[in-house]
């Protein structure tokens, strides 16, 4: 059986930062405390997988912009914040789950996904478990408006999910298209997150839609660093498998880029043998994305998000928040820089 | 390509039905209305898909237990009612969405299912996104009440559908066992819909937790009714597939009531032939369920939770609902009877 990894796309980890730039300490182990602590509500038939599940951790990038968005001061951790990360990180489990099942994944961070370790069906439908209990938890808040944020951005996040599918092979795909993707598939769960954290530690109006915008923002990038990844990163660093959007015929930033700049002759050959055909792999277009320097063009693109970012925080530096929720998007900066020189 | 119909499980049709006796004609027309207008709050990029599992329809009988749960006149129809209907209606649609996947069917009311039409990817995405906005539409109400029993049930059904999973081909399964899978995956939403009916129209706690009781039970019988459908079920009737929960080691009421009557020299070949062995049809162990008189021990347990689910509302008969409810669980009596003789 090819063994397919999705450890390529597992390069960030925040938990070995340093404490000073990224004061999270007591939110993440509490957080991770809590997430463990949740096995124990699924029914007791399941709690097996559930748990099997849970284990596999995570970067918790979500959850930290929750905690950055929200920071009063790192000696307090509020546990509205702890339960709405974990909201937010079971929403984002669920889809991993469900996303693994599509991509016949078989492993993620380096353990057997649930669908190859308890077949299709078992993971559908722990997906939609694991989706119930987030939402269970969204209602245990006072008002209904944590459950109404949660909702209405999964129902985004699966449309770009639905969106991204339908185009797959597709290689007249607009970087417009792109874009309305993954502002749906990722950008809209980073911006919730942003969302949850300042409005539940009462942060203004004004401030709430900063780091929304910040949210929106970081997501896109990050999805342009991960999708980078796929197709730069290099074996050593980041894992075994790369090319496996290619392999899947989903179209990235680097291949529209491409597209873009190959001449007419260059292209039908592109669009014929490129997408969807597994005997083409990574290495043979590589030569190609940097002949054209496509990386420099992807790099545009990503600046381009940061920075949108980061002047969306411009007018409230004074605030807690702002300082780490910048130390956020430097070390994403940071980290594409390593990919791409 | 072997067509899987899960039209055998189509039987019941309220909107046939005759209105005095079933007085709910604006109600169900007011949910069909409402449940179509919602295609316009999902992303356009897939409300082509949402809206063709949309006109799928089914029997609303969910949707009818929370009407008349929460019955107060006929003459109005609270808007309330009709949205906490669609918000179960969206959870039963979604998990028949990923059923279909599971249960590799072509088929459901007549036409084909998400997954043979759209994909496995599409349907496992479309079936998320229903999900969420059946929670979007609960966190519109003013409290978080709505959300909080439809999150933990859905958990519960997705729970029952696992269990049921992981005993498939089992033979072993007890009659508790049974018991307990069905009371997660087809009571839990019947006992929910009946709560908010009643919740959502200001009864009181006693009256709530009698219909909760009697949706509950119901919703049991309703499980035996659909499993022994599908195995006594006429043809001619009931459409075409029958025995398909026999032919995916789907363990159901009369299976386990064989399985108690026969000899072990009998028992060993059952084991051996006939769960999850598509080469043993149902018309094979027809004569031996007939010859052991299954059916009077399944009519047995079936009456056993129609006078239950009726015994609960005893203390009620004033009430508004109670008649209609009552008509609901003889009509599934009358039906039963249909299928048993």
């Amino acid at each position: 059986m090819l063994l397919t990894t999705k450890e390529s796309k597992a390069q960030l980890n925040f938990s070995d930062l340093d404490q000073l730039t990224f004061p999270a300490e007591k939110h993440l182990k509490k957080l991770n405390e809590f997430i463990q602590s949740q096995v124990d509500n699924f029914e007791a038939e399941i709690q097996e997988v559930v748990s099997y599940c849970l284990k596999s951790g995570g970067k918790r990038l979500r959850a930290l912009l929750l905690f950055y968005s929200g920071w009063t001061d790192e000696t307090y951790v509020a546990e509205e914040l702890v339960k709405a990360a974990t909201v937010i990180e079971f929403i984002h489990l669920a889809t991993l789950v469900h996303d693994d099942i599509l991509d016949n994944a078989d492993l993620r961070h380096n353990r057997s996904t649930v669908s190859e370790r308890y077949g299709s069906a078992v993971a559908v439908l722990i997906g939609d478990a694991i989706f119930s209990q987030s939402l269970k938890l969204a209602s245990e808040f006072p008002t209904v408006d944590v459950c109404a944020a949660v909702s209405q951005s999964t129902r985004r996040v699966c449309s770009g999910e639905i969106a991204q599918n339908f185009l797959k092979g597709n290689s007249n795909i607009s970087i417009d298209d792109y874009y309305r993707i993954i502002n749906q598939k990722t950008a809209e769960l980073f911006r919730v997150s942003a969302y949850l954290g300042a409005h539940l530690s009462n942060y203004d109006k004004a401030f709430i839609n900063a780091v929304e915008k910040f949210g929106e923002h970081l997501g896109i990038a990050y999805q342009i660093y991960d999708d980078t990844t796929d197709i730069f990163g290099s074996e050593d660093k980041v894992g075994k498998t790369l090319g496996t959007d290619l392999a899947e015929g989903k179209i990235t930033l680097p291949l529209i880029l491409l597209g873009k700049k190959l001449n007419s002759l260059e292209k039908t050959n592109f669009n014929m043998n490129i997408f969807g055909n597994n005997s083409i792999s990574i290495e043979n277009i590589i030569p190609k994305l940097k002949e054209l320097n496509i990386h420099t063009d992807v790099q545009h693109y990503f600046n381009k998000e940061l920075k949108l970012a980061n002047t969306a925080l411009a007018d409230f530096e004074n605030l807690p928040p702002v300082k780490h929720l910048l130390n956020l998007s430097n070390y994403l900066n940071g980290q594409m820089k390593e990919i791409l020189n």
